[in-house]
């Protein structure tokens, strides 16, 4: 295992993490499903719809393990699982329609089921209800983070319209933008555990475990667009660049690659399509320098990153959780 | 003066009103500025092009008066103003997308400038941080109302959209979007000066102040849809039934007129132009069973309830000023 984090003696396997926390999860779903309910019957059918479709719960798993972690056993952790998910959710639905997105896990999209309009109208129900429910904590450093969280995710999202189609965004962009539009919400779901158990000394490490996890996600996310299939990604391969992303594996090719190669890239982002060049084509550019290795390097620092926050804590199933999953986020294959 | 609400003998002039609380609106528009600062350049671009545009600046007004009118001197109705102003604003500037808007108040419209995406987002980003600037005061009854009339006034653009190209809307579902999408933000203004000066034996009355204050202006806005001129308005007449949307005049219309004239109605509807029916034709509709009378007539109905909720309230300049609006509002020609 190259780009393993850790060695994997001892290591929980993925069925112990999930049974740990399968209860809450599945009293996280109720709470979405009872609490995604609008008056507009689209709106209650469109969070549905993203519900069953098969997200990962990634988020909400963080919240209960870092609550659990830190000697927190209320149901406010359930509570919050389910607003960062509707968060999640919210930010989906606009980032489908700004991206012009067909598919989504599989499925159409939701614009593509109730158009640009409801969509838009319904993502914005979405937050606002994430934030009602965040409200009932009565918890001042909680809607602070879950707020201003939200509006750095949107920050993202716009920083990612200014460079679409650009070839020449640089590392440190790319990597703003995904801290911005995943690490963050990564980070914020580990710090509401530590804020609901009232453990303040932990917040920080709790908050950059979360945020070098997020990270690693991202980098292996943006890698399998190119390397993984369509029917496992639930989406046409490549979308990212289709759309006019440049992503990391693409900016490491193009540090080296010949004007030639250059050109091949370019004409995606002119063209949006695949038209007079293949996905093929710039999949064997990337092989050609080996950027999936180094993305996936780089992923594995990340990991490594996020285990080293959990040193100071005490041994635990919940930690022995938390240490399972940045080797998980490196061999996910979807 | 038939669709006068009171005597006019004693009412504060336009001028005295503003000259009461001249200063502190100032206030509220530097406050706007500084918090509409976004690092996306885009974004503080579409906020300021919006503040600049001329808006009438009600809704802040409402705050700064009801806030003296309960006794309360200190820097949060500034800061409430500017909440409600940007509120405002994010709805517009989303609003404008769902409708396809060219011009607002006599301008491209942000999505003519900015394009729907970069609106969507800059939409959220304006919600997010009226949501910041709540918090600040550090108030869960504030948020709580802020955050529960935004979510009812997306309700309110979801169900416009349900609606939108329906000849059969009722009177009380046209009522009920109204008090979503208009009287709700007015309701909340007033009521925001009620909390801060803790009144809360005041707050039921100056919520329904406001709500029929609301209800008020959106009548007056629907029918100028129809009787004003394309300069005065700043967008074109008659921009509500081109996008689909069959307001309080033409409901009464409807109810009278004939299956021709039925059928004129449904044509624009159907069309969303005035291509086989002309402008022209539906007003002369809309005259022949006088509706503008009726709606005026309503609306000065919602004026004097307004008025009725001042009574309790011991005589100010403040007081004077609220008493005033309902006639502003019922006179106003753009």
């Amino acid at each position: 295992m190259v780009y393993s984090v850790q060695p994997r003696v001892g290591q929980m396997r993925r069925e112990e993490v999930f049974d740990l926390i399968r209860e809450d999860l599945d009293r996280v779903d109720r709470a979405f499903g009872v609490d995604t309910v609008c008056t507009v019957g689209a709106v209650t059918a469109l969070g549905h719809y993203l519900q069953i479709s098969g997200g990962k719960r990634v988020r909400p798993a963080l919240v209960l393990l870092s609550s659990r972690l830190c000697g927190y056993t209320g149901p406010s952790a359930v509570q919050l699982g389910a607003v960062v998910e509707i968060i999640h959710t919210a930010t989906l639905v606009h980032d489908d329609v700004i991206d012009g997105a067909d598919l989504r896990r599989g499925r159409p999209s939701t614009n593509s089921c109730w158009g640009n309009h409801m969509s838009v109208l319904a993502g914005d129900w979405l937050y606002m209800q994430s934030f009602q429910m965040a409200l009932r904590e009565r918890n001042f450093e909680i809607l602070e983070l879950l707020i201003h969280l939200t509006q750095m995710m949107v920050e993202g999202e716009l920083l990612q319209l200014e460079k679409l189609g650009r070839i020449d965004i640089t590392e440190e962009e790319y990597l703003d933008l995904i801290d911005r539009k995943t690490a963050g919400l990564f980070a914020a779901s580990m710090r509401l555990g530590a804020s609901l158990a009232g453990k303040h000394d932990a917040a920080r490490d709790l908050d950059e475990y979360g945020r070098n996890l997020g990270m690693a996600f991202q980098l292996v996310d943006d890698l399998l667009d190119f390397t993984s299939s369509e029917d496992t990604l639930g989406k046409p391969v490549a979308s990212d660049l289709r759309e006019g992303k440049v992503t990391l594996p693409l900016i490491f090719a193009l540090r080296q690659c010949t004007s030639e190669e250059r050109r091949m890239v370019a004409a995606v982002l002119r063209e949006r399509a695949f038209d007079s060049v293949g996905i093929g084509q710039i999949v064997t550019i990337l092989n050609r320098y080996d950027t999936p290795a180094t993305v996936l390097e780089r992923a594995a620092d990340y990991g490594r990153k996020a285990l080293q926050r959990l040193e100071r804590f005490p041994d635990s199933p919940h930690k022995r959780a938390l240490e399972a999953l940045p080797e998980f986020v490196l061999h996910r294959e979807n």
